[in-house]
């Protein structure tokens, strides 16, 4: 990856203003499209609503000098709430059936799995039953009941918010965005002189938290760091996985600034960016998946083959984290000159 | 790994029978001396007596042509009894502390465990507690309850068969050895002529056994494989585990094959084989430590929270499993020409 892909090229012509207000004016569009396409097909409209919140959320939060503080930071605000409100339903769904995949992988042996692949009958029941199949069916169990009810009630959250004033407040703000957006003057420049740096410095935060990860460490594979402690206080896991979810977050940044200032881009840097965010995409669901697993076994009164096969898809989990690390830094690391410190 | 190290260099000079005989001569002194020993030292008594009673019979399997069968195959199987008989205790010790160091790696952040190596205070609890940390520690004490009784019975086991008049027939038999070895007729050929092709042979056997081993999709890390199934049927994992562990038997006796023919030999082919060897001890101890994490498992009446630190330990294990195959498979394949199937 080269260390400052925004340095050079300039963004389309134009002002900044120009620049930055075709981008939020078609960002914003697409918001009220997904506003409009709720009634059909709720998935869809969600994901085109989060797409675009984020987006817009992201931009003005990268080219902060070039909108009024008055008005962007608040509509950030927002922006974040509506995101993390719609986001739990399809973080839950998708959780469950990450897990649910994950057991049937540790159940069934690679024949049956391939049996599986290849158009044959549905999965079969894990062979030879045994207490430590039936663990797993349990846990299967466990996990689907908690995980659709955390599902339900992030669904109902959704309903609720989407017909809450606050809301509809929001979607009147993002309606105003296509007509006509708050500049401050530094937007009266022209976009090449003054749009680079903006993305160049959030590229730079990026590099910098990435730079500052283990990843020397990570490549080496099957070095156990992500399952280290997964035994030990709660909050170990968190600690270790909180740089590597926050380097997950200024790549998206970057991504979104370089989707305004740089739209056509160099097509292998812009890959490599997003090859990047779907390793730290697995890279935080694992990480979120082991978490609801340790919560699950917490559950009062479970059966031990439940807990065991739980702690056999926790372990898992904590080492699909560390295939993620390992191929971010797999990633990352060849464009870096030399080795660098752990 | 050159495909045949053994076709050339010819032996020490001599006939087959006196090398041979050479050779076995040290290593039934050897196995004397681990029965003069055992007074003082059992471990160490006991682990030159296995080593020597291992290469005697091992050296009697690939050189079969040279000796009397009627002499040598009653004597491998008694040695083969004596080495299993002896090998149970330090194996079930080596396996608790494997198993009791993982679970420490596993209810330890990463810095509290260098705060131990470089020399801190004794290992900390783990940090926290919590119901998870409890699990570890009472998962823990379970095997180590099971793992000492079985220690336990492997040592009187060793003692009772030391004590055996089966035992004495034996050593009756290796101190023939010293002084005499019943030869075939073969024998009386020069070694330079009769010992390669049979060295090469035990080779030939390894490098096929090895070439049928998926050592490919081993060779990417993080595949996954050694955990399939490891919540479903018993034997799955034996199933998987056995063609490696056949690699590792071979792969000794190729190496006790150059002990005799080329004591010498390539110190770089030597050191090879010695790290894939390695290698392969790793695969076996982690894979009998999640059988025996599984077995612990089925204790009955234990807590959920001891069960589920058993599944992160058996995952844990089996991950390991995956980690030396992978080892394996970069020290076997870079002499591999071309890519390999599976």
């Amino acid at each position: 990856m080269n260390a400052e892909p925004y340095d050079a090229t300039p963004p389309g012509g134009g002002t900044a203003g120009e620049v930055l207000t075709r981008y939020l004016h078609e960002r914003a569009a697409a918001f009220l499209r997904g506003l409009s396409l709720r009634g059909e097909n709720e998935a869809e409209a969600d994901a085109l609503l989060r797409g675009s919140a984020r987006r817009i959320g992201g931009v003005l939060h990268i080219y902060g000098p070039l909108t009024d503080p008055g008005w962007a930071e608040p509509l950030r605000a927002e922006l974040g709430w509506l995101t993390t409100t719609l986001g739990r339903e399809p973080q839950y769904a998708a959780r469950l059936a990450r897990l649910l995949d994950a057991l049937r992988r540790l159940s069934v042996s690679v024949e049956e799995q391939e049996a599986v692949t290849v158009g044959g009958p549905p999965p079969p029941a894990p062979s030879g039953g045994g207490p430590l199949a039936l663990g797993a069916a349990r846990a299967g169990a466990l996990l689907e009941r908690q995980l659709t009810l955390a599902r339900t009630r992030a669904h109902s959250a959704s309903l609720q918010a989407m017909g809450s004033a606050r809301f509809h407040a929001l979607a009147d703000a993002i309606a105003v965005l296509v007509s006509d957006v708050p500049l401050a003057p530094a937007a009266a420049a022209p976009a090449a002189s003054v749009m680079p740096p903006l993305a160049a410095q959030a590229y730079r935060l990026l590099a910098d938290a990435a730079a500052a990860l283990p990843l020397h460490r990570a490549a080496h594979p099957y070095n156990a760091d992500a399952v280290q402690a997964s035994l030990g206080a709660d909050l170990t896991a968190d600690l270790q996985d909180a740089p590597w979810h926050q380097v997950r977050i200024l790549l998206r940044l970057s991504r979104y600034a370089a989707e305004v200032s740089r739209p056509e881009g160099d097509a292998a840097d812009r890959q490599r960016l997003a090859d990047a965010a779907t390793v730290l995409g697995r890279h935080r669901a694992a990480a979120e998946s082991a978490s609801a697993v340790a919560t699950a076994a917490r559950t009062p009164r479970i059966a031990p083959a439940t807990a065991y096969a739980l702690g056999v898809l926790h372990a898992d989990q904590r080492h699909e984290v560390e295939a993620a690390r390992f191929a971010f830094s797999r990633l990352w690391q060849p464009a870096v000159p030399g080795p660098r410190g752990q």
